[in-house]
């Protein structure tokens, strides 16, 4: 069974004043702590640097002093009792030093604590820097109880919050060092209680494991040296292991020797041991070093052969076998689709609960924002397209509609379904294509949605989801690198048009304000009188008077220098756009700061963007600028009169229609396959570390059904929108909760569940009804916050990382694992391959054959001939990356292997593709 | 004498195909370097960790192997050859192993070396990434020779990038381990040659040391293990001395216990061995250590009550001595100004070709646009205060004149001149003064300077400058975190003031366009008549034509709507000022991140507020708006036209007023001695670590006497301004170029010279000359830089750093000397009683009391029982700080009274002071 964690605490005798007293000097939960000596206060927790010599002498401490294991002692008197009566016995001390040992070991405790003008001083300082490792009551607590004398009691709030940091079922241990004037040899004893005393460990009224160090004096810093060896191997796993399992001396002493044999050593001329080490990311666990030392590997330090690369967490492994499965080709009739259903499930219920979490509410409200600017720009760019057959009304419901279904019963809740362009280019082909061929639009698109639907289920029946298996990283890069260049393009141009919307009038001279004017200059008297007259009753119209568009709209001219100039308003554009996303990357970063507690740097990371939208949306109310706000529809009925809610499937078009709408269908079932896949893929990736699974098949047949249903009541279509899900995502990241002081917080997951995406969409459908608050916020705010979606997105992949490498000195390079084992240059070159790809896909995009893009990136398939998954779990950064030795040469011949092969292929039948279709 | 520095390569005997060869596999200048098993590169140098095991594995081998010291030997064989011969002598091989082990010894050495499609692959990324590491050609050519094959030639560039690295008298090691299969026990030897061979090292045919260790196979990662121990052992300072020293195998064994005493072990629970340690900014020197060792203090790790605090450098006491000799009271008459001139006349002919230097560049450019902003505005403010009496025009010659002057003679030439707010007040206070009692402003002013300057004089003849010594930190910091602070609201006012001066017409609909418009209405004919129809003959003026200077100059009236806005410009003045300023922000940080090789990023670092400068200019000429630009006077005369260039002291006033200026000049003395003094002891803090000590009875001769030549040509008083001189050191600070590879840049000093302070005022003399192109520069660009010197110039200040500390929770806070020293609480008691000072100084400072500010900077001076330097020295942030642990508790106790005596007789003087005032 497990051993509980142990934490120290090591008191150092001192005078004060008359009194000798036993004063805390530091402590151990996992790293050391220890009390600045002027400065009243913990330090931070830190790896503690110990000396050869201490741990050595330490060694023959245990070596010659009494080692007392499985004492039954419930008191420190009968304890130091036993102690001294075993050394008399073996005649270690005369035993006349028994009352002035006893004596010393019973002096008062003192602890660790603030006085009141402390606290109340870093109140004035109004932070919480009263938070956290100020105030140690729970050692006090443990230890107070040695002799029931304590100085200031402790209230349970302070209680509570040092309690946090440590296991509930953590035990205490102790360790006493001091010099005094009345021994000529040191007096040692290591004691283990027989048991842990029964109740909760802050109930403890002794410490279950003691080591008393007591010495003549002048040596006190070797003796504190011994102290903090002694701790440190307390709180070492393995140590600690065998200190609860010693059955004697002995075992005791190859326990040092243990961790003398794993011990990493700095060599004094290249460190410095002032320097207080910062508590790395990770530590190897218990169990490896156990292996490690049972195989006998020991002496790999990071200059050997072995170094880099990384061993499986515990949980990956089963992860991995399940990915795979989730894509195997079943063979069965649904057999996906049922392994889907079977997978999710269990799950369901806790897709809701799990949901209710603070940082739900900033996800919610981040993706709010992002959809419903999605479906303003894209209702507005498909009301264009198809004269408001599909506007910004049909956008909006369309998005409630399919995105809340989805996230309802999709496989794969946290992917966000939105418009996206290949579908906007489909529809405005498709529109142009039946108006001039006088085929009902409405009716047409329906049927080819009912095809796109039966194709969809056809996918779904026959498990084809399961080629994405074979896509590669450098598919998924360059995909979701395209999609994020895509959002970060079209915010920019956005931002730039409201310079060519609002032109600057850069020629004014504050001094000619009297020459700028703009007057409504009436038409041409005779056809003035012509197509107007009738309306005035006699053409009194005070031409002056008109606005810009009634002069315009009644065949005014406009003369004037100043009217086609707008003021301010291009500027105060860029500067909220621009303020917007900057200020969201900064509150970003600020979770890094050292400033305030941790807890409320969390939040304000987590709300940045919520923040910097309220800011600039409050700038933008205080200037009081008429810049482009916001407009959601407020009346519920379809934008162009016309067309009803329902789309009838007969009776407009010839019978030949319904059957023909199966080849474009044919079409938009591979458009929306390869892009709900793909992204449904970069969602899923392993860096995420997803729990409960995915479901590319019960994805897939939503998206179908919703097809359907979409194309019935007359809405745009959806699909997967991959910067939006990697925003959701993100937003929705955890981090633990550090256990011991200074451990650094470890990316755990997501939350995984469909409550965010669910009242992103409730919201998106109510919005409506939200017109007059929403029409604060300005357009280019939102803009800003598209800027920082694509560039948050581009930010997660590796490939992003690599081009970066271009611009650095190879001595500057981040210690990324494929640089230890891929040579440069052909990381170089694997990069170049890739960047040429894209800039072949972005020319693509950027003609007509955008619409076939989605569908480009499909040649890459096939050229994979080992699964990705070794790709994409080789090379993970956040974390450092361990590899057994052994496997080394193995994985690294077959990553130059794939990656040779691969962009090979890739771009023969990428560059085979574009001659083709140019 | 000292021994000189060793590199050493290690080597690992490798099967390449049929055929062995030595491969290199790390080197070590300070820090080791590895080269990357599939990388083909060398790694980022780190710190070696080694194992426990490798370094006893180490002292075995050497106990046990061949230990041959100064051995004649010219070539590898023959070294080879003496191994063996020992060995066999020795009985430790049998003779038939002769024949193997010295085929296998005399394998070809391959190096780390690059292909040519690496490096032109490395150059398609256009960076410098083939700077620098990559290449080891100098480890190649020392050992090339060893068997005089060479598989790629090094060429002289790339041998000079990496020799650069090496110090010139550097000698070479060389560590050969691999496993053989004709061994059954380890083939160990460590040889020294008898004398380094001639000639430069790059020359050495022979490592001066060789160690060689062969063994049975299965065991080569422990061999590797034991290579790189004695690789590391060979790079340390306090070994090699020992190896080079060595009389026998007993001093080397002698010499790793000695170096296993030192080491630093870090627990295997708290550390992962694999993580690659960054060279520490600083490890103490092999001094310190090896006396360390003599007086038997080992084991005093960073937990240990000693650690924390500093020991001085070895450079820093002789300077803490002589400044207080700078501020020496010496009894004799002229004596400190005697001082000051034999101390900084030495210097005076470097001070001029110090200043060669690409950094002098960016400093002079950046100094000079500050300088001249500051003449401007303090021109202009003059101006208007003195009727133009002293203009624009005499602002920038009074700065080039006292400027250069003061550059070319002063005591600290770092310091710059300028105009400074107290003296703007007291000019306007003089001048409202002498016009309402009639008295000649000029000749006044002439004799107050004239006072002034013998005042001064006195001063300096007295030594009087000696009470400077008494600053305090308190006072100090309060005074620069002043004058840093009105920076920023300078530079902020007057951009919220362009915001009042080109208002926003916050109600403007693009649609009513046609209603806006300023029209010049004539105004009522009878005035009209009566006031403006001698001028035209007939008043046939047509309004609407003219602009609106004119309308309003001839009486006519403005109306309409957009007569008080004026577009765009207010939000172009803003964007054009945080731009400046984040800009400037951002580059000057880009010296710390990873790209681009060393040497540039400095560069851009250097030159990043001309490089900010530059962009905005460029931004603000493309949109071609009317902002507000840099406009110098281009006519050398006065101002104002009825005052000539030189003023008479008699004729204009009576009598009396010549003695009577006595008073005021006693005003403006005590004004000027202040902030001159003040402003210097900022400029000369020991954290700047100026050489060439300063002259504080010098300048403040200069500053009298350029008070007295200004008063004669009628031009402005000046004095040390503090934030421009804190820039103009921040822009000359000199860090090292690191020597070993992975060693920190430590900061060295500031350029001290008088090139860059007198090229500053040159250019601002001859600015009436570069009017062209300085008129392109809009001033909004210069209130950004105004803003970045103030906020930088906070930046050094431990004030602001205290301040910070508010809002960090304690385990956040920085690891400060002082905060393991000093309670928390009185830290920012210490804070809490600044900033109130700071506070009610800056009430002060908005009232009418503005003038006698820095007055009231005196109080805190007499408060101050003890030295400043103490505080000054214990405190430097940028570097680790040591303390040897006896001074700690001195250093402790006496650092607390001062801060309590200090800040409570501080404040109670201030606030005497205030309420005596107001």
């Amino acid at each position: 069974f497990p051993t509980p964690t142990l934490f120290t605490e090591m008191d150092t005798l001192q005078r004060e004043g008359d009194e000798l007293e036993w004063k805390e000097s530091a402590r151990w939960v996992k790293f050391e702590e220890k009390v600045e000596e002027g400065g009243e206060r913990w330090s931070k927790p830190h790896v503690s640097t110990l000396s050869l010599h201490s741990l050595f002498e330490l060694r023959t401490c245990l070596q010659t002093g009494t080692v007392l294991l499985d004492l039954d002692g419930y008191s420190l008197a009968q304890i130091v009792d036993d102690i001294i009566e075993r050394q008399i016995e073996e005649g270690m001390i005369t035993p006349d030093l028994r009352d002035k040992i006893t004596f010393v070991l019973l002096r008062k405790h003192r602890h660790q604590t603030k006085k009141p003008i402390h606290r109340s001083l870093v109140d004035i300082g109004k932070s919480g820097s009263s938070n956290g490792s100020e105030f140690p009551p729970v050692l006090q607590l443990t230890s107070r109880s040695m002799n029931d004398i304590s100085d200031t009691p402790s209230t349970d709030q302070l209680k509570n919050k040092f309690m946090k940091k440590i296991p509930r079922d953590a035990e205490a241990s102790n360790v006493l060092v001091g010099e005094v004037d009345f021994l000529t040899k040191p007096f040692v004893a290591f004691v283990r209680l027989s048991q842990c005393p029964p109740g909760e460990w802050t109930q403890n009224t002794i410490p279950l494991f003691l080591f008393v160090l007591l010495g003549p004096q002048g040596k006190a810093k070797s003796y504190n040296e011994i102290g903090r060896a002694i701790a440190t191997l307390m709180v070492d796993d393995l140590f600690s292991d065998v200190a609860y399992k010693a059955r004697d001396r002995e075992d005791l002493i190859a326990g040092i020797d243990e961790f003398l044999d794993e011990v990493i050593v700095l060599p004094p001329g290249e460190w410095d041991p002032k320097i207080r080490i910062e508590p790395p990311k990770k530590v190897p666990s218990a169990d490896k070093r156990k292996s490690q030392y049972s195989l006998n590997e020991l002496g790999q330090m990071n200059g050997s052969a072995g170094g880099g690369g990384r061993v499986s967490d515990d949980d990956e492994m089963p992860e991995q076998h399940e990915l795979g499965e989730e894509l195997a080709f079943t063979g069965r009739f649904c057999g996906g689709l049922y392994l889907d259903i079977k997978r999710k499930l269990p799950w369901f219920l806790s897709d809701f609960y799990e949901g209710f979490h603070i940082q739900s509410i900033s996800a919610v409200l981040f993706i709010y924002l992002g959809c419903i600017t999605n479906a303003i720009t894209f209702g507005g760019l498909l009301g264009d397209a198809t004269d408001n057959y599909q506007g910004v009304m049909e956008s909006f419901l369309g998005t409630a509609l399919a995105g809340s279904v989805f996230c309802m019963f999709g496989g794969q809740p946290l992917i966000i379904l939105s418009s996206t362009g290949p579908i906007l280019i489909f529809e405005k082909l498709l529109y142009e294509f039946s108006k001039k061929n006088g085929i009902d639009y409405m009716e047409l698109r329906l049927w080819i949605g009912i095809h796109s639907c039966l194709q969809c289920f056809l996918l779904v029946a026959t498990d084809a989801s399961y080629i994405i298996k074979y896509m590669t990283r450098f598919t998924e890069e360059g995909f979701s690198s395209l999609i994020s260049f895509i959002f970060i393009s079209d915010a920019i141009k956005k931002m730039v048009g409201s310079f060519k919307y609002y032109p600057i009038n850069t020629d004014f001279k504050p001094d000619d304000v009297t020459t700028y004017k703009c007057e409504c200059v009436a038409p041409d008297p005779s056809e003035f009188m012509g197509c107007f007259g009738g309306r005035g009753g006699g053409g009194a119209v005070d031409w002056s008077q008109l606005s810009k568009k009634d002069c315009l709209r009644y065949g005014g001219s406009l003369v004037g220098k100043s009217c086609k100039y707008v003021p301010d308003l291009a500027l105060m554009s860029f500067i909220l756009f621009f303020g917007t996303y900057s200020m969201t990357v900064t509150l970003k970063k600020f979770k890094f700061s050292r400033y305030f507690p941790t807890k409320l740097r969390k939040l304000i990371s987590d709300f940045s963007i919520f923040m910097s939208i309220m800011t600039f949306v409050g700038l933008d109310m205080l200037m009081g600028l008429k810049t482009p706000k916001l407009i959601v529809p407020t009346e519920f009925k379809p934008t162009r009169p016309d067309r009803g809610w329902i789309v009838l499937p007969f009776d407009k078009n010839p019978w030949w229609v319904y059957v023909g709408s199966a080849v474009p269908a044919l079409l938009v079932t591979i458009l929306i396959f390869m892009d709900q896949q793909i992204s449904a893929v970069i969602v899923n990736r392993k860096e995420n570390k997803l729990k409960k699974g995915c479901g590319y098949h019960l994805d897939l047949l939503w998206v179908g059904v919703l097809m359907a249903v979409c194309s019935f009541v007359g809405l745009p279509w959806y699909v997967a929108a991959t910067v939006i899900s990697i925003a959701h995502i993100d937003s929705l990241k955890m981090e633990s909760e550090s256990s011991a002081p200074g451990e650094q917080p470890q990316f755990l997951g997501v939350r995984e569940q469909r409550l965010t995406g669910l009242l992103v969409f409730i919201l998106t459908g109510v919005s409506i009804f939200l017109a007059p608050i929403l029409k604060y916020i300005p357009m280019p705010v939102l803009y800003g916050v598209f800027l920082y979606m694509g560039v948050a997105s581009l930010s997660g992949i590796q490939f992003w990382d690599r081009i970066k490498l271009y611009m650095m000195p190879s001595k500057h390079q981040p210690d990324f694992a494929y640089l230890r084992h891929v040579p440069l240059r052909r990381v170089h070159l694997f990069t170049l391959v890739q960047v040429t790809c894209l800039a072949v896909l972005w020319i693509l995009k950027s003609t007509f054959l955008a619409i076939i893009f989605p569908v480009m990136v499909k040649p890459a398939l096939p050229s994979a001939a080992l699964s990705p998954r070794d790709l994409i779990q080789q090379e993970t950064f956040d974390q450092e990356i361990f590899v057994s030795p052994s496997m080394v040469e193995h994985r690294t011949s077959r990553l130059e292997n794939q990656l040779g092969n691969k962009t090979n292929l890739s771009i023969t039948l990428i560059l085979y593709f574009c001659t083709r279709l140019t």
